[in-house]
């Protein structure tokens, strides 16, 4: 049974009644849907922050989490333990890639030098994982939020000391990832941002920011190391406003900053509520700008004003955004679905771990079902087909073919009576659309 | 084809694809689920307000509703229509119930006395058409809150003059009520509330509203009217607070001031949320109190800060609500679903309106079979029981028997370990438990 | 006493207690503040929409509001009439600027060409108006939100003759700014967003958008029609989203589409609340960028989640709006304070539309007065030089010029002990920036 | 300068410019406003967790305070160390109460009865202090919230081990409280609510922690314990729900529960933000019901949806608050303001503990110096009264004294025509009430 004396999970197809059992009732790896592997649609990664380090605390309650390996006292025991856990745990959930933070994988030291140091360690050990497993790294990052010397911000802290020192950091997290051959590498702007717009030179600091980015891309350049770069959109927490509130906020920087060559964005689901957003919105806006990188997977609960990071199972969102990732192609060039989502502080058993993931990929493979059966009917293409079609001819292509003026369009409209233009706006019948998500929803999965 | 120029909505079970019909798909009126027709369980009703005189407005936009009676142009010639059409539309749907407030199904003279003599004409075509079709009353209310004269509340207003108006408009309705056999009678404070809490004296109103609420009691009692009263709460629209907050708030008032023997509540779904709250929790609330009066069959958008009165396609939440009402026994006492919803203004054909109601009663229909086939596996009971065993006996029976004291708890608590106390929480998988419950929304509707 | 039977409203200075009479207290148009009088840094213009034609109605009720043209029932007649209560109300006020929608200021036709012939006459009467009495029109805009045709957007809508009609509309609308010599010409998409994305091809829509508005700065163009554009972002409200979420989203689009030299933003304290942020950040984002064009004067109330357009008394927001108004030198290039406000619904009289724009223009005031006093101590000024002073020499300076590689502030960092990095730190003490703001408020308006 | 290396906090009156200095600008202990102290109107107390406690973590980051007494390695020695800083602390701020909870000011042991021990040692070394220094304990508490054990709740955990384990916590607890003559013992039920419905009786939840709350009030009855009980409510966090959501809940729950006697509520700024209400609100629901005790001095950010904790200082809020509590004649019977805040995490040095209750306690002094010179005015009592002065006499009368029924009402109103009705109604002017509020603010603090 291995380190965490559990059985590998293995896709066992449909069951009636409580899921009891450690197994995927939907999620079959090597099952072709719309052309591809469902593990090629989805390419799960863990991570592990969440999966390995999270205590399971909030801000009132220390953890909760039951490991195994927290019988290994000294922080760089436990971190080497942890390589043999994690790998041990990809496997037998069978997903094949991970992501990681800098600080998650290695204590830090007093200097820079002593914590590279120790990273080399544990990078040394992932790396021999990797190769004897297989599994990849879909994406590192940096963590510029959690030390005290973050408090005021990395690359945008008013302290140039700390903004040399969180390049200092990137600096050997980009290599890192080129030694791992990472897929893509993110930021994450935990910091970056205000607490109080009083005291804060917003643009000064949004300067410093994108000259740290273009210095990071100029060194992956430099060593050869070509993850797509991602920056990772979310509002209002941990700092009061964070520079990239949202995917469009987000692209609005990179346009501003001539950065649009270089980053993409890693969106997630409860960072688009916390923004006022659906999921679907944020990767619809990313998909349609050319902006989208990679996806985490987990949920938010929208009446909640906090990062919940549960895993996700709500099966309208990973249909929707199952059927925007089939309408691109895949997500982004080289993305994933990284499971950035934890068990509840409730469920703390290491079982648990495994219930969690289990759950989040079944949910995901489920919405590859439906959407996937969405895409196979054209039922939405038809839909914005036949809904946009006045555009196509007459008029209307006038407007696309950029052959109308105003003074052309006025002509046309300018005797035309009411009740022709009511009769020329055609009723959407939303009511019959959101029946018929529901009815792909069963229908996809009753066939499963 | 009728008035509405559409056939009767028939049920014909599950069909693949996009719901273009017109057709029940879950919901088979006399299929029996948990030993009562579909019908008895659901009781749908329709609501006037909505279905026949919301013009689809909103704040920026006037009215897109195409509706064939708006051919009559005088308000007493429409409002007679209007019974015809509905009374059609109830029985295509095979809706055997509606509801309505006093002022949605006849116009407003200058005075009350003409005001009632105008209703007592559509009362009496209502009272026929009722006879002829078996269609009954859920309940009826009073409009409080859409004349200016309320302005500043009807029964919590500071003028006096205004207080009196309500009252005497409470007592037409009472005795149509009683005409018309309401099942149940509703409270809606829409108006009962502040603006600025500076210019508010909160308690002398809630006296002038609860002695209000006592004048009805005793007038319905003189009457031999025996509807169910019901408090509907809504927090925050229209105006700023509104005094029936959310399901505690109200019962708190009910209990204050000797109201609970009379009242019960009307709860909705976007009202819920409005305040904070999921729809089951203010149901849990109510059922648990003894207060589950009836319920508005709607929804809203968790991301969205006003009243959208969306017709419900939501199958988490109507298995939710389904499953209280199963674990209820009734929707109350003599309540039933009132579809306090309207398509979208983008939905605005007449056949829009067949469709939302088809979605919604479908939607509900397909949450009773979903909660029929987890009560039936006792599924949630069982994990409830488990979750609570220490209580049947031991030293957690001495807390359900009222012989235990903190002295004697803390005796047997002095020397317990932290391991001890630890092993005595269990997990409880929480990401199993909601795949579990998408579970069993596939398999029952599968097999619908 | 004139048409409104109401004095001219005076400054009259600090009074103690209540603020029971109709005069400004904090307003004085002319006394100099920072070098230019009070009222061309504020810029007033009264919103013709909210003063005029809002009767104060809310979903839940119908008009409260009490005006003396009400006695003009035919449509012309009354627009006719307003335009004299208008400028006397203006007037009145001292406002010296005014703001319309062209559906505001006449009734529509059956077509375009009707409408327009009914928008001429009263474009007459308040051309001779303006001549009279030398107010001006701070901006004009056209209502593409109100009519039903346009339920599914104006210049995104799915239907190429409701476009055309739109393209037509905004022609006129040209001509008359320019005619009046508008200042500005605003764009509210009130309607370009979505309801579901499911049937919405949203690039599409935002292609088409973007095309019409450069035809709508051709058109300017050709007619010499120099008016500033503006977008005024908000979201989520009429439609479930608009594209136009903040002033971020609309940066985007406008680097997008190549719009960045037409247009500058129209910003609003509630929509700003509506998309999560504080009015100040709004300004903030536009102002560093280059693109504050104009305020909207109005405040919410962020428990609430609709727009409530209350007229603005919060002396922290006005203070932090006029703080940043003092930044950039004045509001846009061509920008003013709009009044997007009405009074509340119980505040019903006539003198209330004074009462209301008294409180709102005082509280500007006070707002100018408090910010101007901050800007004349450097207050923030010094307080932000000295949190960025690392920036200014050395290391941080690197950054700033550009020499700074990832190399080189690694090699700079590498071997800083953790103490150090936590000593470059500083402590920013935000409890006492608050008392500080506090402070100011008293100061400067106990000495007004 | 003692420990803290701090001068005393004395009194200096209003300052020009930035508050730099660490003194009271409004605070004024000795001097009588409205007939009492400023001290004795706020009874001020000190929250051991975040002023001495709390390590300005947040859930992405490490804690930056800096503290003198972090040289303390050993847990007992930090405890008994904290005693001397705390009441130099009280002394130099002087601020008369404190607050704290039981695992706030000792370490735990393995068993209750080793966690008892330490208590008891430090509860000697506080005792020691008190009477040195006259502070006062305004109230104590248990956590019950923060160790593993109660990660499914205390007293409502469904685990009769943990419940006993509480019900042993809190007996000690009131010992202590008695011990130290607690004015009041707080109840917050951070754990007691749930985490997910469908595993949760809710009602044998409840029932649980009401028989909780008696068994509490038999043993302080027992032991002479005579504090007053309060209830704090608080929503959202950090569980999904908790039952104590606002005041009208937990005042539902007394009711329901036969606790009315013994409880009142603690009530705070940024909870009532969290469940949707302002600060006043709450305080106006509990003081007019008869359940105020004592109030929690923070604030939050309404835009923000969690649990902030910021000092107050906004006026507006302050203001508000000691309105009421000049109404209610004194914050509960034994109630006071207790400084449930923390600094900012970039306001992380020892002197911003001293600059975050400067600002607080002025800010609350400046709040009530202007709700005294409103109170001595009658602005706010005047307005009212003549508000709902149609109910002292005519018809209005009949409803308060008890002889209307709805006929008696029905027939005064009957024959009224709306325009008699619209006469009844009169305008509130809100604009120039909120304008009112912003003018006493600045007289009364002008003065100060």
């Amino acid at each position: 049974m291995g380190l965490w004396d559990i059985d590998k999970i293995e896709y066992v197809g449909r069951e009636k009644g409580p899921q009891e059992g450690l197994a995927f009732h939907y999620y079959d790896a090597d099952k072709v849907v719309a052309g591809k592997k469902m593990k090629d649609w989805l390419r799960f990664g863990v991570a592990w922050w969440h999966t390995f380090n999270q205590e399971l605390v909030d801000p009132f309650g220390t953890g909760t989490a039951q490991r195994p390996y927290y019988k290994y006292t000294d922080p760089m025991d436990q971190a080497l333990a942890k390589v043999d856990y994690a790998f041990e745990l990809f496997t037998k959930l069978g997903v094949e890639y991970f992501c990681f933070h800098d600080r998650d994988i290695a204590p830090e030291g007093d200097t820079l030098r002593e914590t590279n140091a120790n990273l080399d360690k544990v990078v040394d050990k992932i790396e021999e994982n990797m190769k004897a497993t297989g599994v990849k790294l879909l994406w590192n990052t940096s963590s510029l939020f959690t030390n005290p010397r973050f408090v005021s911000g990395a690359a945008t802290s008013p302290f140039a000391d700390i903004y040399a020192y969180a390049a200092g950091q990137l600096k050997k997290s980009l290599e890192i990832g080129k030694r791992l051959g990472a897929e893509n590498y993110v930021f994450w702007g935990g910091r970056e941002g205000y607490e109080n717009l009083w005291n804060t030179e917003m643009k000064r600091e949004q300067d410093h920011i994108a000259a740290f980015f273009h210095m990071c891309a100029d060194y992956a350049k430099e060593i050869g190391m070509d993850a797509q770069f991602l920056i990772e959109p979310k509002p209002k927490e941990p700092t009061l406003h964070q520079y990239d509130f949202d995917a469009a906020t987000a692209i609005n920087f990179l346009r501003t900053y001539d950065l649009t060559d270089v980053f993409k964005l890693n969106l997630e689901g409860n960072h688009a509520n916390l923004a006022g957003h659906t999921y679907q919105h944020e990767i619809r806006v990313a998909r349609e700008a050319g902006f989208l990188g990679s996806l985490d997977a987990n949920q938010g609960d929208k009446l909640i004003g906090w990062d919940m990071d549960e895993f996700p199972t709500d099966l309208y969102e990973t249909v929707a955004v199952m059927w925007e990732v089939l309408a691109a192609g895949s997500i982004g060039p080289r993305g994933g679905l990284n499971f950035d989502a934890k068990p509840r502080r409730t469920s703390f058993t290491p079982e648990d771990l495994f219930r969690a993931h289990i759950a989040g990929m079944d949910s995901y493979a489920a919405g590859l079902l439906v959407a996937a059966k969405m895409h196979e009917d054209h039922y939405i293409e038809d839909l914005q087909e036949a809904r946009y079609s006045s555009f196509d001819s007459g008029i209307g292509a006038t407007v696309e073919d950029g052959t109308a003026t105003l003074a052309s369009l006025a002509e046309y409209a300018i005797d035309k009576p009411q009740s022709e233009l009511i009769a020329a706006t055609k009723s959407d019948h939303l009511e019959s659309v959101k029946a018929t998500i529901n009815n792909y929803i069963i229908d996809a999965l009753a066939e499963a």
